[in-house]
């Protein structure tokens, strides 16, 4: 039961941080995403992003082991909430892969529907949602 | 110049979220912080988070290299920004080191006034400010 309010409360956040280990340190870039069952798709969208995320999918191919977190702040802090996905990241580049996620990420962001993303999509088979919040209590107000 | 308004963008925002390379994977966490020059602070606060601060404390000290990322987000994505800030975590214990970070951090957050953080202090030394924005311009609007 907690899963599943971690999973629907992450899925209605419109923004969340991904770290993937670099071979320095741990990388962490802020992506729009989508959410099917327990499966998390980001997309490389436009082209000025294109080399950061190139970076990051290299990244993704020595170490697919990624987390997700989606938070909310707010000045009361009784009312912070924040939920963390791991997961096992693959890298989708052929077109039969990437229509699932793309087509998801086109129905939660109208800004996409003029701009379907035209590069790879990150999916990410999550092993395990995470949350916490200050009331106790993880789920939409 | 760039990463003089980076720094100060990061500055100013209320949260930022903390990146560290756990054994299996990296580990993601909301934080609030303080800035001062090119050091970040961010405390453990109060009992309910310990175990799971500790748990973090434990990665850094395997692995000193973090990331902490600042970023916004609206539904206009020309208005997108995001400050990232790379750098070598240490944790201070003692008193006298941690009593900087912690004026800092109950500076910025009238809510520490009143429960001013007992724990121990994250201060981490930053190696690079990177930022990215949607507008190409970098600063506070």
């Amino acid at each position: 039961m907690e899963e599943e309010s971690s999973r629907t409360l992450f899925a209605s956040a419109r923004v969340a941080r991904l770290a993937t280990m670099g071979q320095e340190g741990p990388r962490l870039v802020p992506v729009v995403f989508a959410v099917d069952g327990d499966h998390i798709y980001t997309a490389v969208d436009h082209k000025p992003k294109r080399s950061r995320y190139l970076q990051r999918l290299a990244d993704i191919r020595v170490s697919p082991a990624v987390t997700l977190l989606a938070d909310h702040y707010e000045e009361n802090w009784d009312l912070l909430w924040w939920v963390r996905a791991d997961g096992i990241a693959t890298i989708l580049e052929e077109p039969t892969d990437t229509s699932r996620g793309l087509d998801l990420l086109v129905e939660k962001y109208p800004q996409y529907q003029n701009r379907r993303p035209d590069g790879p999509v990150v999916a990410i088979a999550v092993t395990a949602w995470r949350s916490w919040s200050a009331s106790g209590v993880v789920g939409l107000s």
